[in-house]
């Protein structure tokens, strides 16, 4: 959507009057609960039930049909039987509504007839020029005061908020609201998008990226309808706003090419996980970290760095902060010699110091107070967590109350963490707020803390260039088009490697020879050093023969090895059949890396880079990114991988030519990308060399026809 | 502790009569607080303040000396000041009081002076004869009415139940005994250790392992004391009950070896998860996970094997709690034909009746009885887990009633998912007292489930057998005299090799020889295949003048392989200075392993294995035991690296011979346990072959004197 398309979604989300189809005086029905949620949240704009057997809902006059409302309406929200819903819409249309939101369920979701009344229902309202939330959905929620809509169904609404909530099961959607309130998680708007076949979780990021009450953006997921958009929408948009998904269910990526390599590397919901982290969106993997990062992202600005103070009034909390912190890259370091000086003055001999700060068990509010107030104002504190235990006598309140006070003036993020029971609310209400967010259990906020830290650092991080390399396309498409002559779907060896070989890809290549003569000519022709070897059925041990020579250096010293070869074999082994003596050029060293591709149905091509040899099929040690790949994109694929040290130089062994393996990766990802025909592919192993590097070995798998 | 030792913690854990000295008529204060909780909660037993200056307290007639106590005293919980402490001690001791809860601090956790008088406090109970919790601890609770005692400064009392909790920390305590009754856990016994000198966490895993009325086990622990009695004591108390633990802090295992391979590995707190692992304890990273397994555990019995349905009301919850089962091991399979068409019968067209089973928002609190009561009567079904989510007008308790009734009259474990707020304590409270735990988010329940099963297959694991192999000790003996002799503490090369050897491993030999002769002769002593290699510090490389030869397979070939060897070098290179030719059995294929220990402070022999060569540092594949190591452990640490598969036979290689690797490893744990000067070692790489293996290099570092 463009900017101005966005402001489409403006009648369902800022409507300024709402017709309610399907209105009813029966409490316990949809139709009753929608009504009674805008009339007692107190919505601002103005509330038409309509229904043909009632003259009022809810004291507000009732009309039969669509048509009789006398004023103008910006949104319907529809809660009629299924079967009428069609025609409903068309009296929308025809009254000029631009906003619907479908509750009724009986589409898609039962298959069959469902599926086809949905196709029908998209149809009349593009038609129309409507935009569509729903069908099967909870409704639409804004909280912001000169708005104050609960266009769903759900009975609570959460207080005001930066947090913005799109949901594909109402069911979830609700459950995660009901829960915001208690977490002192402020709500924006909410959208529950049901079968989405029009309003999506695209279009709800694209207009919450430019919502300037919005500045967390939540999202509960089961399927993503089109990756291919949310990419660049969410890169950009996260680069202002975090973007928050739990993505349940995993993806069929690759799972119809399990048989190889990538394919098979690519299963469960790697996709999905390189998508997100290439977008910089933050997922969480249960619905309560989804809390945890909201109360976070949602109250405080990221820290400037990973140095985080830790102050406690027990040694337990302190530890468990501390490792929790340190596991997530982090860093616990003790605080500046002055601060340390600084805070013996008012504490407890027993007290430590250092960090974590342990002001043991007589602390009192007015310890956390003065203690906080040093800790963040020395300069090698970036972010604190403050967590309290109750002892005998002390409210938590109070503690919260002195941790607030703390924090005003010193513009880092604070995080605190209240573990006892009385008083809980109380305290954190207060926290609340102030901005500070409350936890109860002192590894939320750890985790928090250092989401917030790698999202500071994914704003950070440059975008990278797309570089489009000079390439042999004609060479590819002659390839592939006398494979799929030959009905080859798959290419193997020097076909494949012929494949890559036009897209810039260094590749080893070879020659059969028939005399020494032969050999020095292909030596120089593919480049010295050279290795020779036997070309024989008959010879299984060619080093017992001295079948095998490597790293000949010279044109003369591979025409006399050749020839001693051919001499060699003939006298040994006279009765074998000899095809000639293989020359290729000697690569030594190195290691062995595997740069593959596979086209996911729903997230297009899907490119891997993982350690080489059988070491990637027992390992897996691999990583994925979608396409388009930038330069940094595939200089993080290499330097992700588990095994990367092995890349840096390690005992005594030289470092290996990076560049070359990022350089491989994005002309892999434009050989995909410019041949959609690739379902799969991989170069396995390519040597990565002190200078320079290698594929010695690789497979396409081409769709012919 | 022999069972009848164990017996002397009753005075502590079941005393009749309890002295409180330092009792204060003072609220706010400990001494007030200890005697108030215990005349509150309505110990049954007697109790007697002690306090110079009052007559009574809490309308309790007050003594001013324990001497001047009337009857028999089985404990005396002690809250004077600790100059006082020694004092109260002797007079207990005059008294025959055999239990000391020393709630007082002021002792080795300030170090020095407090150090000084803990080492004299343990002494004088010694003497005495008596027990003693603390000091600097926050006492004891036992919650079993026909004792009632709350002997602590905590407030509040958790109701009972068959969980049983020692706490390092004893602000961690009081918050996890807080939090315990909102999640429902019924707590047996609290016991806060304080500093530990005398009672510890062993001597309570084996009071807890022998009480009936505890079936669980929690642990918060900042240390180990002596986990080599804790080892066995653990292995054999987790075969009937669980212990769960959260083990903060990361121990220093290693740390001071760090500059080595195991040393560098076993950083961090692997030994921990080692121990940990292999006495079938539950580690828990969070205190959060801690009450979601001590939920479980507390009330349901372990399921009988890993398959498991879900029954929901909405899709979402289904999905992410199949995710977090199949991640974990649990198994969601499809139900049975007969059991799916039985769910049709009673469910909505559009339900999904498979599993998960997603009874849609119709579902009605009879639909989860039905539907549970017949999917648990499905003999494909071991356990189930059902969610709600409320949708208008259904409460939450309502739905826990049903399945509560569906779980009667089956003997498999069912765990509860209730998402909504409201109606959430009523709808736990009868989860609870039914036996049936109330989750509040989904993720948790999968993990719990997940727990209890493979607490399962613990249990059910046979132990293993401790081998004594028959070694050459004396050869070891004279090795490391040797060299501490020469001041050598780092063997290396053919020295470490002998050490292995010496213990019956099989070990890489070489012999330099001047001839073909020789080499022939030496190849016969060492075992054909052999290969010859030029030794000569000016032949760099050493294929380029035919300097190696692989895998020559009679003692004629090595004859004429080594002559031709000599003479070619002496004509090629005249001026080459040559020390002879080095023959060596020839080893081809197999996988290279690093088989290693390291002597950990706290753990002893810490033993070590993984994948060999350079992927061992780069990529950390490896995995940690603690002596004593059974077969069945050594063969559970070959399986448990990520790379195992690469031994089974991959892409048509053969098979390595995984029972060598097995017998290594135990061999190489007897050498580190016989050896104790031992303080580290590698044979690195191990290289296992289709049958058996060889230990191609090592080292060893022992510490002499």
């Amino acid at each position: 959507m463009s900017a101005e398309d966005i402001r489409t979604l403006d009648p369902i989300l800022r409507p300024r009057s709402i017709a309610v189809v399907g209105a009813s005086r029966q409490p316990g029905t949809i139709g009753y609960q929608v009504v009674a949620n805008l009339v007692r949240h107190g919505y601002t704009g103005v509330v038409y039930p309509v229904n043909p057997k009632a003259n009022s809902i809810h004291s507000i006059p009732a009309y039969a049909s669509v048509a009789e409302i006398p004023g103008e309406v910006d949104m319907a929200v529809v809660v009629v039987p299924k079967q009428h819903v069609l025609d409903v819409v068309d009296q929308c249309g025809a009254k000029g509504i631009k906003g619907l939101v479908v509750i009724s369920a009986g589409f898609r979701e039962v298959g069959g007839a469902g599926a086809e009344r949905e196709r029908e229902l998209v149809e009349r309202v593009r038609r129309h020029g409507m935009r569509l939330v729903g069908p099967n959905c909870m409704g639409v929620m804004s909280t912001a005061p000169e708005l104050s809509m609960n266009a769903t169904f759900a009975p609570n609404m959460p207080p005001p908020g930066p947090v913005s909530l799109m949901s594909q099961s109402g069911a979830m959607g609700v459950t995660i609201l009901d829960y915001a309130a208690e977490y002192g998680i402020g709500i924006n708007d909410f959208v529950s998008v049901g079968n989405k076949p029009d309003v999506s979780g695209n279009d709800l990021v694209q207009y919450w990226g430019e919502d300037e009450r919005t500045s967390v953006i939540l999202m509960y997921l089961e399927n993503f309808g089109n990756p291919r958009h949310f990419t660049p929408l969410a890169r950009k948009v996260t680069k202002k706003k975090a973007i928050i998904v739990v993505k349940a269910g995993r993806t069929g990526a690759g799972a119809q090419a399990a048989s190889s390599h990538t394919g098979a590397l690519a299963g469960l919901d790697v996709a999905t996980d390189a998508l997100l982290a290439q977008c910089g969106v933050i997922r969480v993997d249960t619905v309560e970290e989804l809390f945890d990062m909201a109360m976070a992202f949602g109250t405080l600005s990221v820290p400037k760095g990973n140095r985080v103070a830790i102050v406690t009034n027990a040694g337990g909390p302190g530890i468990i902060i501390a490792d929790a912190c340190e596991a997530r890259g982090l860093d616990v370091a003790p605080l500046s010699e002055e601060t340390q000086a600084s805070l013996r003055e008012v504490l407890a001999a027993e007290a430590s110091v250092r960090n974590p700060v342990d002001m043991i068990a007589s602390a009192t509010p007015e310890s956390y107070r003065l203690v906080l107030d040093r800790v963040l104002g020395d300069e090698s504190v970036d972010a604190a967590i403050a967590a309290f235990v109750p002892p005998l006598g002390i409210k938590q309140e109070e503690v919260a109350g002195a941790i607030v006070d703390a924090t005003r003036g010193h513009d880092k993020p604070v995080l605190a963490v209240l573990m006892g029971r009385e008083g809980l609310p109380a305290g954190r209400a207060q926290l609340k707020e102030a901005g500070v967010p409350g936890y109860i259990f002192p590894e939320s906020a750890a985790k928090a803390l250092a989401a917030m830290y790698r999202h500071r650092q994914w704003q950070e991080r440059p975008e990278g260039t797309f570089v489009e390399f000079d390439v042999d396309r004609p060479a590819v498409r002659r390839i592939m088009d006398e494979a799929c002559a030959k009905k080859t779907e798959h290419l193997a060896g020097p076909d494949a490697l012929a494949v890559f070989q036009a897209y810039g890809i260094p590749v080893l290549e070879s020659r059969v020879v028939q005399s020494g003569e032969e050999a020095a000519a292909a030596a120089e022709e593919l480049g010295l050093p050279v290795v020779l070897k036997i070309e024989s059925p008959d010879v299984v041990h060619k080093t017992d023969v001295g079948g095998v020579v490597l790293d000949l250096r010279t044109p003369e010293k591979v025409r006399k090895a050749c020839d001693a070869m051919l001499e060699r074999v003939r006298t040994e082994l006279p009765d074998a059949r000899v095809a000639g003596v293989l020359v290729q050029r000697f690569v030594a060293g190195g290691r062995e890396t595997i740069i593959g591709g596979t086209t996911d149905p729903t997230y297009g091509p899907l490119l891997m880079f993982g350690l080489g040899g059988i070491y990637v099929e027992v390992l897996q040690d691999v990583v994925f990114r979608v396409h388009p790949i930038s330069d940094l994109d595939a200089r993080e694929m290499v330097r992700s991988i588990r095994g990367y040290k092995i890349f840096e130089g390690f005992r005594g062994e030289p470092p290996v030519d990076q560049d070359t393996m990022v350089e491989v990766i994005q002309r892999v990802a434009q050989l995909m990308a410019e041949n959609p025909e690739i379902e799969e592919l991989d170069i396995n192993p390519f040597l990565v060399q002190e200078k320079g590097g290698v594929a010695l070995d690789a497979r396409v798998r081409i769709r012919c026809g």
